[in-house]
């Protein structure tokens, strides 16, 4: 529809529209930086998803029962921040929108997670949040099969560009999504044919009508200039069996004289001349971030007209038992249950005792059978590795259309999206997921990974397979640089327990955390169960530890983690019966370790004594431990890898790449 | 096609394709792991290929103008193993098949390229083959378009299973390639409804026939067990206008009694018994590793059945011009051209002369200004960040099927099929391929970006917005661990220049490499040029080297890369004021500086004086060179990331997260 058109019929949509358009072009200006033309060409879409359709109530934007709205075309966030300013979310003010992309600011250059109500997952990085949709849609269809319908029934609503649905993630959303019949799912494709470059056809010719269809979805279409053809399309997306795209036909930088329908409207602002001559054409003849009393008026009355359904809401869940309104209000705030610690106790004075030789990944699965039972919120999975990850436990019924209540997802061959559906599922609260892949592919998952330790959400990976001992596969599956990628990234644990009980304790860790992603990188081979004297301490916790003290004067430290530190322990024996004295430290999770005071870290790596340390890996990360924090403190070796793997029985690999007890001891040596 | 009606009335394709099935069936076994499943699977599908469809001469695997076969469920290893064994490829010795995945064989695990003739990419990792052959697809239109078709003229062939069509990546490869119109890319789906964790419909609804046709390819289908509809469709496939995706329905295991259409078959060993068994069924008497010599003689005439299509070829080609075959014997063997390194020269001479003021990817451009006329392989592209990562310059059309002289590629928003396709664009040859994104989105790259480490094909990787200076886009776009990912990767050159000289030096290395990718790590904000005195001499290949001596008593040295050298040079340059003697020492290239020698880096990096590294990165990578390759060299700190960034301008992030000279010269001053 053209502007004087939608101008003439729809006056008061157009006017609530414009000021969306306004807001953005303005805000896009001031900071000279940003992305006016989606929210400019999106605005007529968003005002009827939060007129008519979106189930939200700006007054209280943690209730949990509200709809999730996620623009998954991030850069378009001046949209999100408009609609959130405009409907009366506290924290989102007009200083704030002002403030645009500005240091200190809530209003990030991309919708950022935790800083703004009503920013359901972080933005930016295409394909991401219609990813993320999937996990909310899934929390979703578990919660109400858990809690009922009274208490969880709501839909999960995307905005999705030509950029979302290139990046190969989109591929693996919508595969799943349709696989699960995700009915209450619906994205509302920006489909404005432009992308940076310029014609979508520059690049691509996909039907995507087709291709979704292909995927098991429903698709509609929409004039998404049109608020009637809008409200449609919306109606009747929400009467689907599938997850439901709807095509909505958009010009970018609609109005703008000289940038309508071009790449010149995406990333940068308008510029003054082209903002009054677009304002010019909306009948807008406000200056910047001026809105009349009246619309701004309408805009809240918007944003209080899911009170009343709140309202029936809270009146139906405070008719719901105390027991489920107790265990609902827990798993949404993530507390762990009360039952979680006793049960890891128990697991772990058991495995002292019964000191199983069995590979972290089977320690792993060992948790998991703690866990899971006295655990009800946690969602387990893998991509398409289950009985090598080992991550469905006995009691997990797999979750699908038919089976709403089940906690174990075969997320099929796509890693980064369920990397990506797995912070869904955290971000929406009341579930705890868990998904299983090899280490390696880690690769595959960067970008959704990356994202968990950005939002801080504890999404735990299950990483199997975590050094050359995988053995015969080869490099391709040989992950040696893959401990360093998860440690170099801020805010995020990673652990490669040594025995199965650091296994258990790092589990305990990763489902206790409330801000932090976990990656529990764990072996194909058996180990041994090293910590046979039981303590109801979470040694783990500290990061590193003493595992094995010198029994005469101290002379050398190894410092090793999972697989290595059976090494360690060996090339121990050994120069301690040569006479050298001989610490061994368990290194599980560096990040912990980092994080004890500095009198700890001293106590464990003192001054002094050599240092070796053993990963089947590249020695990056070490260096900060092994030459000291400060420098000067210790002369130091490494053992490990120092280029890619090979194929060969893991014990054969170990002997070649010389990781092994005897070259640690002639490294000690060679130092003292 | 059922196995009895197949023997009956295909006797001699019978006996050829259970000839790779024995095998596949014996090598796993012998090796104790491995995928039988899929050559037992594809093994009609493959023998008819060979037989009838790929140009080959098992004599002369490097012939230029061969078909390219690419197995991308590179599980199925044993299946190409098998074929060229069979055919007659000198290293693939039946010594070699039985030493299938053992320590120092070249029968890995997965196929590995540079292992083994007729292996032309390293697969494995799920979707890269497929992906990797839109490249090299990509490469035989070009190549085809500047040296004719009596010279270039062949197809792709890929065999691909569920699992690659799962993965993303494909549908990056796959919309690529619909676009760019590859008629000459033939995808034969391994169609057997199987994946490791079950049927595929655990985790996959989608109608793949109508995801190909959607993204513009022509689908066709055979019966992967019945040679002639096989035969058929490989004949129509490649009458194309399209890429073709041909649906082989295909039993995974097939003629296994007990775990034919099972995941069983997928990835262990079938057993002793069971291969038995199975063998009984094929009608094939023979022993472990026994082909009948008449089996083998009949493979070995499907080997050498492109010998003569080669020798018309190679008369055609020495009827060429002088000049045309020398070019085109340059290209193919990635040999620079002469006209390079004066390039090179002639504008380090003027950089230093006029000094400009640009952000690194400027000069990137202005590099490729410089490289793009005298090198014609050159192939650039970006994926949807032209006119950001500045990959184009004006003498580059764009490549398209309307335009096959075209030399640059809208990659589109697809960073991993762009990855992806660029390794298969070198390993094809002829072409150097280059592309861009932001170092951010390294991320989404990363399972191609490995793959180019661990096969040593010289990709080149045009990374812009190196850090938080990149500004207002905030944290999702900012980069603080890739520059720690890409130095941790094996066998990978990461640049980070500090000036428009070294991106000259940087490219400069990049394009000659043969052997190993490069990431080229560019700013977003204008430097300065800091070598102002012109060098002939590529100082960027030393890694890291002196910018600037102390004057008076050496007491600290700053090390620093890319924007940060401009701080590190002013941070010197306050504490020369006070009287501190510093060494400023410009480190664009790690892995290069730690290839020198030993007295070299002691040059640069003498014990003794303090140390201070300054990125705005986070630490990782830098304690190697700040506390001592051997410890105890000296004391030391670093100013640069601890986290994640945010949104402002980047003036005001350097200054917020304490990124500047006087932070620098406080640590210095603290360490003394």
């Amino acid at each position: 529809m053209d502007i004087a058109t939608l101008r003439a019929t729809h006056t008061d949509h157009w006017q609530k529209a414009a000021a969306i358009r306004a807001l953005a072009m303005d805000a896009v200006q001031a900071a000279n930086s940003g992305h006016p033309g989606m929210p400019m060409g999106m605005a007529d879409v968003a005002t009827v998803l939060f007129e008519n359709h979106l189930k939200f109530d700006a007054s209280a934007p943690d209730w949990p029962d509200r709809d999730r709205f996620i623009l998954s075309a991030g850069h378009g966030s001046m949209l999100i921040y408009a609609l959130l300013h405009l409907t009366g979310y506290a924290d989102v003010t007009l200083e704030q929108v002002k403030n645009f992309r500005q240091w200190g600011a809530i209003t990030a250059g991309h919708p950022e997670y935790g800083h703004v109500k009503g920013v359901e997952t972080t933005t930016g990085p295409l394909g991401q949040g219609i990813s993320n949709a999937v996990g909310f849609a899934m929390a979703e269809e578990s919660l109400r099969a858990r809690f009922g319908a009274k208490v969880v029934d709501h839909y999960t609503w995307v905005i999705a560009g030509d950029g979302c649905l290139m990046e190969g993630i989109s591929q693996e959303a919508i595969g799943l999504a349709g696989m699960q019949r995700l009915n209450r799912l619906i994205v509302l494709w920006d489909n404005n044919d432009i992308s940076i470059d310029g014609r979508i056809s520059l690049s691509d010719v996909t039907d995507q009508r087709k291709r979704f269809e292909a995927a098991g979805w429903k698709v509609l279409s929409c004039d998404g200039h049109d608020p009637a053809d809008i409200d449609r399309a919306l109606s009747a997306a929400k009467g689907s069996d599938r997850p439901v795209l709807v095509d909505c036909k958009t010009h970018i930088g609609y109005g703008s004289p000289k940038k309508q329908d071009s790449a010149a409207a995406h990333g940068s602002p308008l510029g003054d001349a082209e903002i009054a001559a677009t304002k010019e054409i909306y009948g807008w003849p406000h200056g910047p971030f001026v809105i009349p009393a009246d619309i701004k008026a309408q805009w809240e009355a918007i944003g209080r007209r899911g009170a009343a359904a709140r309202a029936e809401w809270e009146a139906r869940f405070a008719a719901q038992s105390t027991a489920k309104q107790a265990e609902f209000t827990r798993v949404m705030a993530g507390e762990p249950p009360k039952k979680l610690a006793p049960a890891i106790r128990a697991l772990k004075k058991d495995l002292a005792e019964k000191a199983p030789k069995v590979a972290t990944r089977k320690a792993s699965e060992m948790a998991l059978a703690a866990i899971n039972p006295v655990m009800p919120e946690t969602i387990g999975g893998s991509a398409d590795l289950s009985g090598s990850n080992l991550t469905r436990t006995g009691d997990l019924d797999v979750f699908n259309a038919d089976n709403r209540k089940g906690r174990y997802i075969h997320y099929g061959i796509r890693e980064h999206g369920m990397a990506a559906a797995m912070n869904g599922l955290a971000l929406h609260g009341g579930v705890r997921p868990y998904g299983g892949t090899f280490l390696c592919f880690t690769d595959y998952a960067r970008g959704a990974m990356r994202l968990s330790a950005l939002m801080g959400v504890p999404t735990v990976y299950v990483m199997t397979h975590d050094s050359i001992g995988l053995g015969e596969d080869g490099p391709t599956h040989q992950p040696v640089e893959h401990l360093a990628i998860c440690r170099a990234t801020p805010n995020t644990l990673t652990f490669r327990p040594a025995d199965a009980v650091e296994t258990a304790e790092a589990w305990e860790i990763a489902l206790t955390e409330k801000a932090r992603p976990s990656v529990l990188a764990l072996s194909r081979q058996n180990l041994p169960v090293l910590r046979t004297a039981f303590t109801a301490k979470n040694l783990t916790a500290q990061g590193a530890y003493v595992l094995a003290e010198a029994t005469g004067k101290r002379q050398a430290i190894l410092m090793a983690t999972g697989s290595e530190v059976e090494i360690a322990m060996a090339a121990r024996a050994a120069l301690e019966a040569e006479g050298i004295g001989t610490r061994v430290v368990s290194f599980p999770c560096m990040e912990l370790f980092a994080a004890q005071d500095e009198s700890y870290r001293k106590r464990v790596l003192p001054a002094g004594p050599v240092r070796v340390a053993i990963e089947a890996a590249v020695r990056q990360p070490w260096d900060r431990w092994l030459l000291g924090e400060r420098g000067r403190e210790a002369k130091a070796d490494f053992v490990g890898m120092t280029g890619f793997g090979a194929s060969a029985p893991a014990e054969r690999l170990y002997a070649e790449f010389g990781i092994t007890a005897e070259a640690t001891v002639a490294k000690v040596k060679a130092l003292l």
